[in-house]
Parts: structure tokens; C-alpha cells; sequence
């Protein structure tokens, strides 16, 4: 069992906590059981994998599943546990992952396009509710916060490995490809004449959204077939992203299932 | 100008960053230029106010509106700042503001019910949300996460003095009292029969919303009027809690526009 924080694992696995870090060795971290559970179901290859004795006893088959799964196996005190952890509490094991990202999507029904997303929580969120209404995945310009930062994967709740992600250096002509292939690109502006709930989104859609405080770049808000507002009352200036990128997902499904 | 953080301000400061502090002081913090202006629109008086000499350069028509609303003013060196600030690179300002909340919420068309709310950046979304529905305000149940705890204000992106919340410590009573003057009560459950597309919200409506692992209460469900689910993909448990809030509030804006 490792015991002592100074051994180079500890040092090498607290790396992956910055991009930098995630960049330099092509890993990325996965912490809590909720998390290993779904790499397994996705049948993703894990690197290092450290548990405490304690959760290898709580829980025996998911062990079972990791250990054929692993390249590495490492029993650690809950000490140097909580020393490779992000979290404060960690619950007994973290893992990490080679960076191959998801397949990239192929957006023939619905998806979402982020434009500079800076918050980690945000896009976490974000991708749940992509999985929630069954879209095609996300698109995000390479600006963005990095898609395996450990709060992504958290705020994801587990569905990180089931959403298809793809970043692209030039947004503009990556929509454009889209567009020519019949897929409708939304905007959302504070000022459009229509509202969400007025345009007809049973078509092929990709949604654009900006970043949390500058919003939709004009030169993607320039590209867009149409733009729309979500109603805000007064004093109000703008919904959180990942609220606004919702509203307009579940309006397309349940206009869909009329 | 305060420019040791072994002075004792920033010590007492620095306690309000625990709810312990901000109970034993009856204060809690703001940070950053947007909330401070958000309190001094709602009229909320400041009590210690502390910025550097370049925020007071960078915004002199604010500085004019603190000097007017707070009882202490003090300038403080960045290095003071970053001391007294729970957020890595504060803005500048600082403020403390006694405790009293927002007055009670009067639900007469819309609001939310929180059941065991924890984490302080779900509960600031929710703020803001329903604030942008323009509804009456937020009940929750007492064991829920600090009403102003910093992240709670910092995600309701100023949104915090414009609406009414309130804890309960018997929740279903509240409810009870409510149910009895007309308002419908909704409970979320992923297998209700009816979705929320399909159930009339044109009447005054609460919402109940529980906690992001174990949902809403027995106790709580038990006293709906109805319960609606939220349709998700399968593979799919839930969505996060400030999302489901904010589809159910703007379905009610929706039918009501109609």
C-alpha cells in the first residue's frame, strides 16, 4: 500500500489537476466511484487506478470490473488518496484516463455549439442535459475551458463518456460545414424578435451560445440562419449559459413530441 | 490605507467567509463591484466597506453612491483585499451587510420550493432564474445551504436583493398555509405520469424541488397536488436541480404568454 505522500505518483497524478499538466503526460483524472462506473459502462481503457482498502471492501464488484480494466492498480492510504484528489472528501478511489476525447459528433438532430465557455461547471452541466434530451453532442471553440477539467467531469453527473465533444480552432467554417449539410444555426440574443418557443425547431438545429459574461461573438452571431431571445423580466440582463442552453433543448423536444 | 492582513478587520472579515461567522457578526460579505451595486440599487445599507485606491479610481460614481450607504469605509492594498475575499482575484471591493434578508415571499402566481438544498452555486442559479421568470421568490426547507453564503450571491449574478427567500423549519406547514389560500403544489418525480408540458400552469403554482442526491422528501411528495416528470433519454437519471427549476418556471411563463 502507498503511505507516503512523496511518492512520485502522488507528484505525477496532481499534475493532471492543471491543463498543463493533462496536456504533457495525455491523461486526465477521474475521481469518485460514480465516475470510474461510468468509464467502465463506456468501456474506456483506465491508466492508474488508486482505491483505499476501505473502498475496495464497500464496493467488490465494481473492483472486480477495474481491475480488468487497469493498467495499474495502486492501494493507497486515504491520505495520499486525499493528496491526488481535487475534492475535499474524495470517496476512495481516483483514476486516470488516456485524453482520446469521445468520438466526434456527427450532429444530424440537435446539438449545441459553445462559443469561449469559461466555466468548467457550466459545460459539466451542459453536457448532462445534451445526454437528457438524447442530442447529437457539443461543438466548442478551442478557447473554451478544457473538456476533461476535473469540474466538467463532475458537474457532468457521470454522462461525460456518452455525450460527444469536439472543439474547432475556426468555429465559423466548421458551422458552415454543418449548415450546407441542412442544419438550421440558432443564436440567442437578448433583442431578437422572436422568442424560443415561436420557431420551429423540429428541423435539424444546432443552438449557439456565448460566453458567461461577453455573450455570442458577432462574428458566429453573424453566421446564425436565425436568432432568438428567452423572455427575461425586467432588471434582468441574462439567464446562466448552461440555464439558457436548456430552455432551448427541452423547447426542441417538446416540440418534437407533439 | 489598511495595509497589514494581520490588522483585525481582515480577520473578522475573513470569518464571515464560514457560516459560523456569519452568524455570531449578523453579517454577511459581498464581493466585487456587481453585487455591491446591486445592494446599494436595492437600498441596502452597507456596514464596512473596503477597496483599493484603484477601484475608487476605476469607478468614482459608485464610490460616491458607498460612501453615501456604508458606516465604515476603508482603504485597503490588494494584498488586504485578496485576504478578506473568498475568490482568487477579487475585483477591488469588499463589503459587509447585516444580516436581515429580504423580506418574506408572498407566492401568489410563482415560485420555488427547495427541500435540502446543498450546493451554494444551484441555489444562486435558482435565484436568478427566478428572478428572469419574474416570480415571488424561493421557500426553503432550514437544512438547506446558507441563504448568503458567497456563492450563492456571486451565481445569482446580483439577482440576491431582488428575490424574497425564506427558510422553513416545518416546510410541510408552509405548505399547508399556501395550499389553502389556491396555490397548486408540483412535485417533480422521473416516473409521474403527466410531463410538465401537459399539466395547466396558469394558476399560482409552487414548485418542490429536493435535494441533488436523494430529490424531494417522502414527506414533501406526499403533499403535492401532482406530480410531472421531466422526460430524460435512457441512461439518464436526472437533470441538475437549477435546470429542472428552470424548465418547470419557464413552461409556466410559456402557457401564461399564450
Amino acid at each position: 500500500m502507498l503511505t507516503s505522500v512523496r511518492n512520485p505518483l502522488v507528484k505525477q497524478i496532481r499534475a493532471l489537476h492543471q491543463a498543463k499538466g493533462r496536456r504533457e503526460q495525455d491523461l486526465f483524472l477521474l475521481e469518485g466511484t460514480h465516475l470510474v462506473e461510468a468509464a467502465c459502462q463506456a468501456q474506456r481503457s483506465l491508466d492508474t487506478v488508486c482505491y483505499t482498502p476501505d473502498w475496495q471492501t464497500r464496493y467488490p464488484d465494481l473492483w472486480t470490473q477495474v481491475t480488468q480494466q487497469a493498467a495499474r492498480l495502486e492501494v493507497v492510504s486515504p491520505e495520499v488518496l486525499r493528496a491526488i484528489a481535487t475534492t475535499v472528501e474524495p470517496d476512495g478511489i481516483v483514476a486516470t484516463v488516456a485524453r482520446s476525447t469521445t468520438p466526434a459528433p456527427q450532429f444530424q438532430q440537435l446539438g449545441l455549439v459553445l462559443d469561449t465557455i469559461q466555466d468548467p461547471g457550466n459545460l459539466g452541466t451542459m453536457i448532462r442535459t445534451v445526454a437528457a434530451v438524447g442530442g447529437d453532442g457539443i461543438l466548442l471553440s478551442s478557447n473554451s475551458v478544457d473538456l476533461d477539467h476535473p469540474k466538467v467531469l463532475r458537474a457532468s453527473a457521470g454522462l461525460w463518456f456518452q455525450v460527444p465533444l469536439m472543439t474547432s480552432a475556426d468555429l465559423p467554417a466548421t458551422l458552415q460545414h454543418y449548415r450546407q449539410q441542412g442544419v438550421q444555426l440558432i443564436a440567442t440574443h437578448p433583442t431578437a424578435a422572436s422568442t424560443y418557443w415561436d420557431i420551429d425547431l423540429r428541423v435539424p438545429t444546432l443552438f449557439m451560445l456565448g460566453n458567461e459574461g461577453a455573450g455570442l461573438s458577432p462574428a458566429l452571431a453573424a453566421i446564425a440562419d436565425q436568432a432568438v431571445n428567452i423572455p427575461l423580466s425586467p432588471g434582468v440582463e441574462s439567464l446562466n449559459v448552461a440555464i439558457a442552453a436548456a430552455l432551448i433543448l427541452y423547447e426542441a423536444k417538446r416540440q418534437r413530441q407533439r
